[in-house]
């Protein structure tokens, strides 16, 4: 890394928005304090560095924080162009694209996969999934054609999309269990469930995934609290 | 503009984010050709531009379509760096704070206004335009903290977060006749105030926003539509 950058990182090792900084700070090779925050009882640290949303993730990068994840992806990429492989490719249109997809997984994916998990009903839960799939297989095309045979979202080499789509994985294979879902299906999405095998296996990736039996009883628990809490 | 580029612009008029993306045309001072598209009758061209959201704006350029209005903002600054101002600053730790507010303004602020302005009962209503009124006064501290007595967002100069929300001020101008609120007001948010009046009367700026009473009258018309739909 830069010599004298200062780079900690607030986190929350469950959080899939987190794991998206941690992936690209392994990929660029910058090293950095981790602080995990437990979120019930947030540091001081973490309400001054983020006062509008006090949430996770926030990079401090010398003493000056800067939150939200794909906000944070971006910095990492332009005030460390120097150091590791850019996020984004050098083209002002493919990075567009880039920018395209990865808005499409935070607002079209995320929502979808959130309501399959989290929906207040059955058929709330049941439409979720059924979006969730649709949006899977969106994002399969994206990856055919896009990457035009190439093994990543970013071509050759791992990307900003890669990075942000890589966050979801730790969860992607906890619901395989939590929700009997596969949703990078080897029969329906081919691609997308290769690229997975292959994004997770990588050297700088590996050793950032989350321990999944760990987000399985994770999982448990926040599925216990919900239906303790809807029975109140 | 840079010679022999081509630029078409999909859009509608009472879009704020088709708004945003006019604006920085007009002040980067690239001259386009303005498709006005029927939402209700997609054209063959939105269709085919935008296949995953089939929603406006979108602006081709030499063929090439960029959809979503955040990315298309950050396409113009990057792909015409050459030409007039730029939108986003040229220091990370700046750039970061420009995306930071934008998508606060994406995220939290409009979804404020569309729950004030569309939720489906008073109570929703009345708690979207409690947020809103939250999410405005934590806009105006960003201006006094960011601007540093500055004329606007961007500085001494109109930048991404201005454009961003320059778009929006169409409708906070209709709503105020629409729904009696006024939420740059000039008692509680004078910073905020001050700068929709500058950022208006900017030359680049005023001839490129709508017209108020046309708004009303759309607004008015989409009122009564949800009224008689609700009243099914």
């Amino acid at each position: 890394m830069a010599g004298g950058d200062d780079l900690k990182l607030l986190g929350m090792w469950a959080s899939p928005f987190v794991l998206r900084v941690k992936l690209a700070l392994s990929l660029k090779g910058l090293s950095y304090e981790y602080v995990e925050e437990d979120l019930r009882n947030k540091s001081e640290l973490l309400l001054k560095s983020n006062p509008v949303h006090n949430k996770v993730p926030v990079l401090i990068h010398d003493g000056k924080p800067v939150c939200e994840s794909s906000v944070i992806l971006q910095y990492i990429d332009e005030a460390f162009a120097g150091t590791g492989p850019p996020l984004l490719p050098a083209d002002p249109y493919e990075r567009a694209i880039a920018r395209f997809w990865a808005a499409y997984i935070d607002d079209k994916m995320l929502a979808a996969w959130t309501q399959a998990s989290r929906g207040k009903t059955e058929e709330d839960r049941a439409e979720g999934m059924k979006q969730s799939l649709a949006t899977v297989e969106t994002l399969e095309g994206a990856l055919r054609d896009c990457g035009k045979g190439k093994p990543f979202f970013g071509g050759d080499n791992v990307g900003y999309v890669d990075v942000v789509l890589g966050g979801m994985l730790g969860w992607v294979r906890a619901n395989e269990e939590l929700q009997g879902a596969k949703p990078f299906d080897p029969e329906r999405t081919p691609l997308l469930a290769a690229w997975a095998d292959r994004f997770w296996s990588l050297e700088a990736v590996e050793p950032v995934m989350p321990d999944v039996s760990r987000l399985i009883e994770f999982g448990k628990a926040r599925q216990a609290a919900a239906a303790a809490g809807a029975g109140n």
